[in-house]
């Protein structure tokens, strides 16, 4: 029997990846055609957006100029959207995912799969989840997750693209997941380390303050590079320290050493750090991110005070120079050039 | 008793660490003051080069507007300049190495180390050896290397830069080389993996090319940092393959990854690759050579030549796809866009 998917989600990068979903369920002898699409109903123009999708094909408020293939079917009621579903693929704002899982629970069929392109880890205290255990536990279902070198804007104009899917049962789900993601400009490749997979995912944003820092302060290619080195180590160090079955091997996968290259490089995170530097830290970057994002949340300024909370509560601060440098260069006023301090390795041999 | 410090080589990257090392031997209780320098002797404006740098402690040639340190003696007689020393600092041309250390035999002191600067690893058809290697063999000595993301005019400007130093006797050697190069803007670790980092500081060339393509076709960050990627593997790859002791903590460090990013994103073989696209290959890689970097040369296209034809006598070329596709753009009219087709996974689940 063809299995079900439905989207729970369509902003940007829902609406780019419906692209690749939508294509590869079309004429598919393993999913069925149609894919439900759970869209925050808004109104456009005195249109709503699930009205303008369903007609034009296109979400004109978060990915405008893409068509979407028409057998994306945009739904307003998440419950609706998800019913009957066998893959649920999540790829909401992080702050819905409790609200939405709980809605869901009564109708999510036993069998199901879900899979979370969510990006960041769930900081509570001293307490810190993974969104895909998240959905785990409340749905009672297997979640694997998504996560690569994907600006959306790019995969939606189907500039080849690299990502990794991690999951528990690689032989089993892998299959299912490359068959539903894979797409010759979005080369899928299966791994089992979900924990490392979403470390990744959360901290590379807080990297790309730095480096928008250093780009900032016109410190140069060279500091640049000693930046996002310290800060794949300490993306390392911080997944095996507080999750098991963190690999190395991750670390060279798409969520890993490319997805931190390509946010520290084209992201809005490093853009906005390389503004605050260049307005002399007249404004905070909360002002910033108002004025330049239109709306849109700068992931890295919520997650650098949620891992700076975590770590001194776990007492490791000292363990993790640069994203504590980058918290008080956010948050405690602190210089800019002081990111510099952290990158110093301070060697000795005995 | 101090120790005598020799420089053979002062183009620029010699004089960028001449200016590093001649300010850690002054005033210091481990080092004897006076750096000799060996330098290739040039008329500058009918003035000798090595009269000009001892004169104005500046190599107008080759690092203008940059003082060195006045401790830093320039003689244009190699042998005279390394007699007595205790450690002698590599920094010349790869074509240079076997002729100059011939030359330096017959005065190099039993106890001297040395260092090698030189990027590049020696290919002779289905042979394969380091230049530390080869500094060892001639002299009798041993050889550490350094390398990592050092852009040489941003070390000249003082801007931070991180370095890797690898040795074999990590305890004796390492505290002595730290000493020698370290600086407040120059952070140096030091490792025992002298292969992994020479492969880096060879290869790293090679797919600098790559990511200069991908940015002359106007591909997008997600296609870059897939080729760097791949880039990062198959350096690591190659190296496993062919030597011994690569671990994969080396490409963590400066040499490693951090080097990668540095040179794919600043250094002249990216631009001189991204011109070779923008120009519709109107023009080969050895002509936009000559136009572009007045005299100085590329790297990546020799390596890049030298690693297919070694990595074909070994019958190890579908092992390396992106080292060949590269190849095969710069030197077999390959369509650029060819490129990508390495970078696919074709991953299977069996």
């Amino acid at each position: 029997m063809e299995s079900r998917v439905a989207i729970i989600g369509s902003g940007n990068w829902g609406s780019a990846i419906s692209k690749i979903v939508g294509s590869n369920t079309k004429d598919s002898d393993v999913f069925e055609s149609t894919v439900k699409m759970w869209v925050y109903e808004e109104i456009i123009d005195g249109k709503k957006l699930t009205d303008i999708i369903n007609e034009q094909h296109e979400n004109t408020k978060y990915l405008p100029n893409h068509k979407l293939p028409d057998n994306i079917v945009a739904i307003p009621d998440c419950v609706e959207a998800a019913k009957g579903a066998d893959i649920l693929v999540f790829v909401l704002p992080h702050q819905f995912v409790y609200r939405i899982c709980e809605e869901l629970k009564p109708v999510v069929r036993r069998g199901c799969h879900a899979i979370s392109l969510i990006k960041g880890v769930d900081f509570r205290g001293k307490e810190l989840s993974l969104f895909s255990e998240e959905i785990e536990r409340i749905l009672g279902i297997p979640c694997a997750a998504l996560s690569g070198a994907n600006i959306a804007i790019e995969v939606a104009d189907e500039q080849f693209s690299e990502a990794t899917i991690a999951c528990r049962r690689i032989q089993e789900e892998g299959p299912i997941f490359q068959a539903l993601f894979h797409a010759p400009y979005f080369d899928v490749r299966v791994i089992g380390d979900i924990s490392g997979l979403q470390v990744c995912g959360a901290l590379k944003n807080v990297i790309a303050l730095g480096a928008g820092f250093v780009d900032g302060l016109g410190l140069g290619d060279n500091t640049k590079a000693a930046v996002l080195r310290q800060g794949l180590l300490e993306m390392r160090l911080f997944g095996k320290t507080f999750f098991g079955g963190v690999h190395t091997e991750t670390f060279f996968e798409s969520c890993g050493v490319a997805d931190l290259i390509t946010t520290c490089s084209g992201g809005r995170n490093a853009r906005v750090a390389r503004t605050f530097i260049q307005t002399s830290d007249s404004k905070t970057m909360d002002e910033l991110e108002r004025e330049l994002l239109n709306g849109q949340k700068l992931q890295g300024t919520t997650t650098a005070k949620e891992v700076y909370q975590f770590l001194q509560l776990q007492k490791k601060l000292d363990r993790f120079p640069l994203l504590v440098a980058i918290y008080r260069i956010v948050y405690e006023v602190a210089p800019p050039r002081s990111i510099i301090n952290c990158l110093r390795t301070r060697q000795t041999f005995d």
